[in-house]
């Protein structure tokens, strides 16, 4: 499997996901302001959306957005059981994920950390979906992940909520979410992710520096 | 099964899905504003986040998220074939549903339908995701559906292509979309559910006028 990813944007949920499993894959990093590879090849051939995340499966198929990806990656690696395998609690996955993806990832976040949002736009991000905060909150206080057990959707909520270091969220406000992120980004695969995709988005902004 | 609908909200792609397959449900009205029950009841009591969809299984389950539920109704009404069971065909209806539900639904649509979305915001969603209404014209082109047949997720996109009414956003730009939105809505179940909606939805305005 290829990822194509940016180093600490939304694709790091799915080397999560990879590492969690035990797994590899190899790491194509884009260039997502250049919409180019590190080598240079349009990204834009690649995905016309020309963002990240993009796999190619083991069979050579190009699949987007974190939510079908993350489901394929589970069900790539079944021994690492990332994602209840049907039912009720199948669902229950797909709505954390639609969740994480709607209203924290593109409601809350894309605004607050897009330098091109007029602050209005902030604003209404933080009013319209600051509060998802509270109900995030409320639904982690005693439990260790958003399912039974650690699932891709853990690895893309400790992604997204990651983000909040470059906003003027502080989770402070939502102890229980503070809680969360702590004991994720504390997994060996999550640290180990982190690690590896900052040491990357260092170099990346020195590039654009640079340029 | 349950359904808890707003008139003509993202809740009708449920109600198009349940048409499809020749099913059927009770459908419960709610006033999101109100975040009641048409009867009184505290609908925050049965979604703390107050939005629709959420519907009640027929185990008794809750469940949210546009994206979860159609699955759930697919799975619900398997000789309706509205979903793909597996493999690369199934990740491609959830990276469908994906990118309808963040990128179109909420990226696009719901600073332009909401009337406390400050001007600046609404400008922003136009600039930033209109663009995808030109990736999605060029992706319809000489195709009929989203898939190869019709699924959960041409369900979704003609529920929320048919906000365009109440935006400023003109189809006449990408005409393969205006094609696929009126060959979409000519469907018997699509029509039935459009009249039925809209005419709940006159009525809500008029209580919304007269409240």
């Amino acid at each position: 499997m290829d990822l194509y990813f940016s180093p600490l944007a939304c694709s790091m949920a799915t080397r999560i996901a990879i590492y969690e499993a035990g797994g590899n894959a190899r790491f194509i990093e884009v260039d997502t302001k250049a919409k180019r590879l590190t080598d240079g090849t349009d990204f834009l051939a690649i995905n016309p959306l020309g963002y990240v995340p993009v796999i190619r499966t083991d069979n050579g198929e190009l699949l987007t957005e974190n939510s079908a990806i993350l489901q394929h990656v589970a069900e790539r690696f079944p021994d690492a059981a990332l994602a209840p395998a049907d039912g009720i609690e199948r669902s229950r996955l797909q709505a954390w994920l639609s969740f994480i993806g709607t209203e924290l990832h593109k409601g809350l976040f894309i605004p607050l950390l897009d330098r091109k949002a007029p602050e209005a736009a902030k604003q209404y991000a933080i009013s319209k979906y600051g509060p998802r905060l509270d109900y995030l909150n409320t639904y982690l206080k005693g439990r260790e992940f958003l399912l039974d057990r650690f699932s891709v959707a853990d690895a893309y909520l400790t992604t997204v909520l990651n983000w909040s270091r470059a906003t003027t969220i502080d989770f402070e406000q939502w102890p229980a979410v503070k809680d969360y992120f702590d004991r994720m980004r504390a997994r060996p695969a999550i640290a180990r992710a982190f690690a590896e995709e900052g040491a990357l988005f260092v170099q990346e902004q020195a590039r654009h520096k640079a340029a």
